[in-house]
């Protein structure tokens, strides 16, 4: 009988390809998929909650995979932690029941998107973030961003070559918060994401920040959903999975 | 005439042997020292309000330079970061007096040390803290950091190889604070530092945490001048330099 585990994952995207496994390039499931197969003496494939692309961090990624195995959880928890590289971390491994997918079962993700806005780029931390040094219109953005609330249709904001059989989701929270230093987090919660649709609502919304869009415009671009009209994609190091929720 | 020139600096220590110039290795002092003559096209010495070793991180180091120019403190501003590698970053640049020195004139300094104590390390962020598994008595750890304010001899907590004539300091604030995720901030601010003072002291604190060490002992070790009772350096990618006070 085999069993399901799922695992919970912490990792700093920048030497990656994405999560997806390529057959040449390191990703992150290849990296697990590697470790977890040589724990279990098998081969094993992960089941990711979705991908992430190049560059992009996850505080909480999701992945479950089939194993017949004698290892816990807690055998597999510090076992791959100390096969897989400083920038891969296992937060925790539990047994959950056959049905469990880490894909079909989630209810929602959620994304945060940091910016820093002011005069100067930062040096710690460069990594995590895009870095804009004309001001930003906050408020003006932080109305944008409400319009997002709901189940909306967000073809305007898919990237290319992904086509999917429905563009509507549902989107549960889209806040942006105002911290110290400049720095902005655009949190957003839904159903389910399009290709590169946080990155190209985060590149839209810095159009309204910059005052080229206007919230009503940014309505009209949403509902148009013509992706023509909508801002460039935000650059990867800036997103970060933070959480599915089952 | 000379300008004299103050520059406040961020940097990311990882890549680099510490602050203070060296004929082979990159250093953060080599680096800006380079640029700055560069564009004022002579040989300029910076003096820097102290060194930071292979590793430290900054958030507001200072140092100054004069220089026969016609340069305003903004063209230096915007052209030494053009010219900086991208993990160094000049956050201000003004003229000051022709007294004022980076070192001489510093009342004291503030420095971070960034803990993660938790049961998993940290992915993103990884180069920023120093993580430690086993839980740390976070209460002991306070009782024995609010020892430190004050006038005291830091022998006990000085590097080998820097003797200096006094190693008496003034401790204005010595706090630990606890955050999220098990992170722990030791903030210490004083009229000056030895020579791996900080690592040292917060090696000997973490001893307190582990239950080796209690706060009456680590009072003992202050008092005691003997820096092998102490315990081991702290590693130096937890610290930051966070400010200077002039």
């Amino acid at each position: 009988m085999k069993k399901n585990f799922k695992i919970t994952i912490e990792y700093d995207g920048t030497g990656y390809h994405g999560w997806q496994r390529q057959t040449s390039d390191r990703t992150i499931q290849g990296e697990i998929e590697k470790a977890v197969s040589s724990m279990a003496d098998q081969e094993i494939t992960l089941n990711g909650s979705g991908r992430t692309d190049a560059g992009v961090h996850a505080y909480g990624q999701v992945a479950n995979f089939l194993c017949d195995t004698d290892h816990t959880p807690e055998i597999f928890l510090n076992g791959l932690n100390s096969l897989l590289p400083d920038d891969i971390v296992i937060k925790a491994c539990e047994e959950v029941p056959e049905d469990f997918h880490a894909r079909f079962s989630a209810k929602s993700k959620t994304y945060h998107y940091r910016i820093i806005n002011r005069r100067v780029p930062p040096a710690v931390g460069r990594q995590y973030a895009w870095f804009i040094r004309k001001k930003l219109d906050v408020n003006a953005m932080r109305k944008a961003a409400e319009i997002l609330a709901g189940k909306h249709d967000f073809k305007a904001f898919e990237g290319a070559g992904s086509p999917r059989s429905s563009t509507e989701r549902h989107v549960m929270k889209a806040e942006l918060h105002e911290q110290d230093d400049g720095l902005l987090i655009f949190e957003i919660q839904a159903d389910g994401f399009l290709r590169f649709m946080v990155r190209n609502i985060v590149g839209t919304l810095v159009d309204v920040g910059f005052g080229k869009v206007t919230p009503d415009q940014f309505k009209e671009i949403l509902t148009s959903r013509d992706r023509s009209k909508a801002g460039a994609t935000a650059p990867a190091q800036g997103l970060f999975l933070m959480e599915v929720e089952y």
